[in-house]
């Protein structure tokens, strides 16, 4: 293995940090599956002020640059947010780097001009992790996308407020109980709107949307509603009818796809009730497939890193190869 | 799209006739997502007497001949058996065609020379179908084999005998009243030995052990307990400790793996003892990942039929780009 790679992290939050670790605690194993030397060459930080535990020389507050810089090979958006990391994914891109990024709210609003700006480029772009953190989604869902006619998806995709549903159901606690506890323990942010009002869940299933018609779905042909104020008793009158309340992210393909976000009453043998805490899970039926279950850890650093860093190294792996995964295209 | 795509499909059994029907049903939708115009040009059957229901100037029973046809671009195999099963499949990769097969017992016994063989030729060898069915494992767990120290796998990998502990326990019936009871409905045997025995688990989990280890795992190594003569008293005596009997297939990922078949008590919490019926699902354990469970149909002619046109839409993809999937090499 002589090949080094050098990857561009873009970010040293929650996730960030992991794929760093993730990077160095797995480096051998990584770098032998990758078929080359996968190593982090710089980490652009908001400030550099600030104590951030690794190596100073690789710290950097310019995102931009580094993106654009000609001798990183891979760069991993993991800022969050549109802007700035719109630009650095475009800039790395352009130039045929390869990007990789767990960026819902971009990819959920921009994904049919990103894909397009690396087809032309012939730039390898992927994203497992910003739709199912740790929970491998988006490449069985592609691999599925070849063979079915998708009938409907239903995603519980936002851990915090399936945990305060649940911690509501079990404990028998208030809306406003929930989630000041789950604030205190980290799980909800100050600002629990991006959670509990189901924009998370809805950038989720709109990039789901927009990869199986091929088109770039807008957010705003949505219908939103999330659990705030959700009354106890709403969850106990479901419970004694044999149904749970949960968060459901849903997408219906007729001739339009029809996305929602927005409180279900689920059955309790539907393989979605069952999922409880901080888990997340897609429901998927097609045809001829059937119906699909995937479940697991929907965000959190060493999940959200192992999606990451599994597209690092498929990336790379096709690096080694000079060709790049066939990109789906979609239209805007 | 101006590319023909000519698939040669070795079997016309029930998941052969499912891919046949899947090609044929969803073909606008499969050619656009393919880049190419994919179809049926041969069907090797075993004998040309029987009335197959389809256009005999497509059948031959020369299964051989069809997989060594230059004219033929993608080999499907879904004959089942080691042979001629696995001429056919060496006689394609042989000759740097694409080939999907479905056969777990095959792929289980010989992965580590037909995947080198593939790689030696520049072939595009694909097999999702073999493990899962309709449930997409291989990929996720590919994807996921490039970040991840596996720890552990347990699944739920065969129908009949997960139908059959589903059937005793929840209506009080003895083994052989189940089984016989399968049998009438198809979905068992005559002969049950390669479900109840465990050998149709076990070849699925050497499968998965042999990608993560990146060496062939010997079947011969496994410990192997099938549920043949299991009682209806040992599955009401775990139930009334909150446990519940499954025949797991396991591997635990230590300095060597360790595979095993048989019949394991697990707890009601655990993703797996929820899993009734015919559906099948795998626990994956792995570091940073988590825990993550894939579950939906594991067997029945659409939903493998979805997964064995998936892999032939991305071979196809593939070859349009001039490439093959970067291959995980697997030593002998």
């Amino acid at each position: 293995m002589s090949s080094k790679v050098r990857v561009g992290l873009l970010g040293l939050g929650t996730v960030g940090r992991s794929v760093f670790d993730t990077l160095s605690a797995n480096h051998e194993l990584i770098s032998a599956r990758a078929g080359a030397d996968v190593e982090v060459a710089a980490v652009a930080v908001k400030s550099l002020d600030h104590d951030w535990g690794i190596d100073r020389s690789l710290l950097t507050d310019d995102a931009l640059g580094l993106a654009s810089d000609p001798s990183i090979d891979v760069v991993v958006e993991v800022m969050g947010g549109e802007n700035p990391a719109g630009d650095c994914i475009r800039a790395s891109l352009s130039r045929g780097a390869s990007a990789v990024s767990a960026n819902k709210e971009l990819i959920a609003k921009q994904i049919a001009s990103l894909v397009s700006l690396a087809q032309e480029n012939g730039a390898d772009f992927r994203f497992e992790a910003a739709v199912g953190g740790g929970i491998p989604i988006l490449q069985p869902l592609q691999h599925q996308l070849g063979s079915n006619r998708f009938i409907e998806l239903k995603g519980i995709l936002n851990g915090t407020t399936n945990h305060i549903l649940t911690e509501m159901r079990t404990r028998g606690i208030s809306f406003d109980e929930a989630l000041d506890e789950a604030q205190d323990l980290g799980y909800a942010e100050a600002d629990p709107t991006a959670d509990v009002d189901g924009w998370d869940a809805l950038y989720k299933i709109t990039i789901l949307s927009s990869l199986i018609t091929g088109q770039q779905v807008s957010i705003d042909s949505a219908s939103l509603n999330g659990i705030r104020g959700i009354a106890l008793a709403e969850i106990e009158a479901a419970e004694a009818k044999g149904e749970r309340l949960k968060l459901i992210a849903s997408a219906q393909f007729g001739d339009a796809p029809e996305i929602s976000v927005s409180v279900q009453s689920l059955p309790h043998e539907h393989p979605l009730a069952a999922i409880s805490g901080a888990t997340n899970a897609l429901w998927i039926q097609a045809d001829p497939l059937g119906e699909v279950t995937l479940s697991g850890p929907g965000a959190g650093g060493g999940p959200t890193a192992a999606a990451v860093v599994g597209d690092i190294v498929e990336a790379v792996r096709c690096r080694n190869m000079g060709t790049v995964s066939p990109p789906w295209p979609i239209s805007s």
